[in-house]
């Protein structure tokens, strides 16, 4: 029995839905579930298989990065983690994975452009994709100036981390948080699918045209604004 | 017991074909069923996952959009629905999925070419695309206008709804129906294989021509025509 | 009990791995098993779902396709059939389905082209596509005609049926054969693996070239030759 | 018993990992494990399907390779693998495959670029593609020149078969090895995923610049170095 019982459940519980929606081949991926109130979050340990997981052996880490319970090692995208957590204060679940699709966008260094109601039934805008950083910040404290580059990105382009809760790392691959892990590991999978069907837009037409204005608005508010009138 | 379990468990079963058939994530999908004797339709409750459903779960609603019986909220794309049952007298059955191939022709505002016999054998012209809504409509309301769309997409084309059981919403995705929701259910299917072959021929040879005229009859009759040999 | 039983067998699990295989949806396809000795072949019944079959369904059609024994009408393909197992003497085993690669190369009215081993080990030449008949052939008795079409496509191409078991038919899709309909039917999943390749490797390269003929004999020796060394 | 029980149970169980990765259609396949202080390696026999193996039909094959105990006949690229064992004494489990990304790469006789994480987390160079051979040595002692056709391009491009466990062969397929047969089935798993990517990439844009030094540098020492912090 541990105080951090619940949040080792809810991250394991997380990490086991990436391979049940196709999000991950072998151990490339990661969740973690945070308790603001205790300030820490479970997170899945490194290079462990999914299959060989159980609650007990999620390791519990605090905002700045420390081990705090565990006798594991902690994901080696930890820090990352770690960074938004203690910067985004909305939030409370983090997935990180090499989805085929999104990791091919992030790769092409391209944002995925906006082109149908898919896409702004959960963001108003094309979903991001962070710079690769420079090497001076590779060389350093790598995984920790991922968080930062990810926070910039949002920054220079205006974004709110509440309203857009998906990112891709240029060369590397997406990452996606929310309210809760469970929500966290959705946006990955939805981002996984919006990321083919924008693929497959630009296949069928180079030049489609973004979705227009009025229904990115619609289709948003729908599921999101004041008046939002989807599900119960 | 009421006197509409027979449309709910109709509805029932043909929503949980959606993910079995790889037509639907999460809950980016709906069908309905209707009674024309009654004036009324089952449908999908809004945002509920396909694991939680049971008959019990599916709306009762009139073709003006009503709730008659049900305690949850239908489907956001309920109003569409209506519409449609209400003008075109000959349906039963309504599916609207986000299905990859099909959302994507739909994200290019492109009709789908006939190129073989797969399409034939179900249709005979191009599966259509009806343009996205002004932007009036939009702020309007919209999914009762999405209804409004439809009908007037097949009639500029000079399409009847008894012989295309399917189109695109230009931007959305896909709607099909058919004489019962299990008919519906088929088209969805058909209509992604469709989409997901003419995408893989164009990719082939850009310029890859129309199924010509002898091979479009041909197929179709042996399906549909008064001397239709095709099933039992 | 009747004479027909073991072809019946044979036909029914032939037809069984279609789905398996992830070669047809709903019921776009059927295969055949003949009788070279009693004249006839058994053959999937029209329009009848895979998880409805049975043996006994399987219906009895001569090399002339008339039904000998069954109640259920056969499938429409069946004079197709018929004509090839009329003409061609060294097979009995037949397959036709809509799968996906294959059916979009037939829709883009190519052959295959041979880029490697994959299929080097199979056939040595381009997987051929037959062109679409004409008009008049198809007005008349089309799935007879589509036997013969089959058969000029070989005669034109200076092919050998035993030695290509496999074809497209232009705008349609690919019928397969064999000594077997188990040979069959693995020859349909050849193709269709190939089809995907092939597409792929000219995406990645439109330029790409045909496999170098060396090679082509080399791997087709080592599995078909007189000195095959592959297999027990 | 034999005292090749245990190389016989690893080839086995690597060999059963092929289907269930999705890397292999029918028996397009074949994983070796070598114990070399007995000199040996256990291979799967030539043509025998997945479900019908089992330990003991492994056969038992020197690096020379002549085969020293099984009733079967072994893979026929039996050969390849022999010459590599024998040349390069730091590996113990051989794979090749037929799977449908690599094959295409191969068929297209390139080099899959390095493009993102996923492929640095593996290795800091493009995976290379060993040139088709020359006629003279494809008629000859075929399978054995295809493992000093691998062993050449590593040669040529200055590659160590320690830090590089993959090739294609032009043409043909994909090979991989490692340390454990294993290990040799998770780096065909990576090669057709990093594949994938690259094909996906290149779609996106033809022009996607390859990942730069330092974060190739950084990823693959982050799995690899010596001061490496992933897994436990």
């Amino acid at each position: 029995m541990s105080k951090y019982d619940h949040i080792r459940l809810s991250a394991y519980n997380a990490n086991m839905q990436l391979p049940k929606l196709n999000l991950v081949l072998f151990t490339f991926g990661n969740v973690s579930a945070a308790d603001r109130e205790l300030g820490v979050f479970a997170i899945k340990p490194s290079g462990v298989p999914y299959e060989d997981l159980s609650p007990e052996k999620m390791v519990i880490v605090d905002f700045d990065g420390n081990t705090i319970e565990g006798d594991l090692r902690p994901s080696s995208d930890t820090k990352t983690h770690a960074v938004l957590y203690k910067h985004w204060d909305g939030i409370n679940g983090i997935v990180h994975t090499h989805s085929t699709y999104g990791t091919a966008w992030a790769q092409s260094q391209r944002d995925i452009p906006i082109f149908g109601t898919t896409h702004a039934d959960h963001l108003t805008v094309d979903i991001p994709c962070a710079p690769p950083m420079n090497d001076e910040m590779i060389k350093g404290n790598y995984e920790y100036q991922t968080g930062f580059q990810i926070m910039e990105c949002f920054e220079e382009k205006g974004l709110d981390y509440k309203e857009v809760e998906m990112v891709l790392v240029g060369n590397h691959a997406p990452f996606t948080w929310g309210k809760t892990a469970e929500k966290a590991v959705y946006n990955s999978a939805v981002l996984e699918a919006v990321a083919q069907m924008a693929y497959l837009t630009e296949q069928i037409d180079r030049s489609a045209p973004r979705l227009k204005d009025a229904l990115i608005k619609k289709h948003y508010e729908r599921k999101h604004g004041p008046d939002s009138y989807y599900g119960q």
